[in-house]
């Protein structure tokens, strides 16, 4: 609740330095779509699949574009963090959901970063009732199919944003992280190793990698809105260029 | 914040009022085992299947039975709900932890009370790696093996204690219920209908249904911590008789 009005009192300070025209930040003007988050894949109307997304990075990362001066623009899966201020959010399930509604909230974007984990498969058929176990069935198998790449989908439209994407790896990053940045045609994408327990997904900090085609910078272990103010100002910068 | 302090103030009267001797509850003297919450079952680093409990109704029958009295163990799968005045937590992921935590706290309970969302099935292999997709791979499969059902463990047990189930449904809720009484070999089942939205697993009110060998007994919608005070009120006198 504190925090809640330390926020709210500093981005209440902030409109009025806008409104004074004493800084624009460095996103002024400009249009910002995300997505944060895990998303939940449902077996039935009980169980579902999902990952270990807290959001956390996501939702610093729309704080942090929206403190410097972007329309922002939130589509998030299942996880219970306050909207930052002047944000606009959609609140969506499943890898489907947030599909549609990035399409939906697309045109006019300027920057798109794709930083929700978004599950790659879900299961083939949901069932409409709670599904029963037999009284002697010792194994089951749960048959996934794939589900859309939304950040390659936004990527191959046509006058596409600047597209950022994340990589989440646990071995290999570097290596996995730009066979990524190639395959899905994205301007920059940020990698971290999320087997490291001081970093990643439930914590509060976070190390990153940032790649472009051109350039790999490394961002070492800070509180993610630090790492976010960082990232924002790396995309600005690269968004000019 | 406010709630919880008055909760904090009536639990700091109550234990006054104990130890005045003016009222010891329904459940003074005895040991009471509970669980709670979903369990999350590792596909991989990253990867889990799941379900929707909330574990909000679990707490509530810890909660009431703390307030009868009674010293109060509370087995809790990943949810997070503040631990009960008095009750003594053990936090869970998976079904297996869920089982052995159970085990380990067994000895000298009264009553047990299986709350938790248990996962029927969890993955039969644990990647150590995060998965990652094959370039063309567009369906996937999961091999799930059976996990020990806990409520049946601990009811088959020498000297078991009072064991009470719950039977979260869709469907057929009283008939799926009486079977789970029967087959468990439990003395009380709690019975609810999980696809209505005005009750059940996110909401902050339930409706239940309690089935024992002799009788049936319907609860109309109440808050949770209502429901928990009438079933913690039920179980101590099926205790009795």
């Amino acid at each position: 609740e504190i925090l809640q009005r330390i926020q709210e009192f500093f981005s209440a300070t902030y409109s009025l330095h806008q409104e004074a025209g004493e800084s624009a930040g460095l996103l002024a003007g400009k249009r910002v779509l995300l997505t944060a988050g895990p998303t939940r894949e449902a077996i039935d109307p009980v169980r579902y699949l999902s990952n270990h997304s807290s959001g956390k990075m996501g939702f610093a990362l729309a704080a942090a574009a929206a403190k410097e001066g972007a329309d922002v623009t939130l589509v998030a899966g299942p996880c219970e963090l306050t909207t930052p201020a002047g944000v606009t959010r959609v609140d969506v399930v499943s890898a489907q959901d947030m599909h549609s509604a990035v399409m939906a909230n697309l045109a006019g974007q300027d920057i798109f970063i794709g930083c929700a984990a978004v599950a790659d498969f879900r299961p083939m058929n949901i069932a409409e009732q709670k599904m029963k176990k037999q009284d002697n069935q010792n194994e089951m198998q749960i048959s996934l199919i794939k589900n859309p790449d939304i950040l390659a989908s936004v990527a191959q439209q046509e006058g596409a944003p600047f597209c950022v994407g994340f990589a989440a790896e646990t071995e290999n990053v570097e290596a996995y992280a730009r066979k990524k940045l190639a395959q899905k045609g994205i301007q920059l994408i940020i990698a971290n190793d999320v087997s490291q327990a001081d970093v990643g997904f439930n914590s509060e900090n976070n190390a990153v990698i940032a790649i472009s085609a051109s350039a790999t910078q490394h961002f070492t272990i800070n509180s993610k809105t630090e790492i976010a103010n960082q990232l924002i100002a790396l995309i600005s910068s690269e968004l000019k260029t």
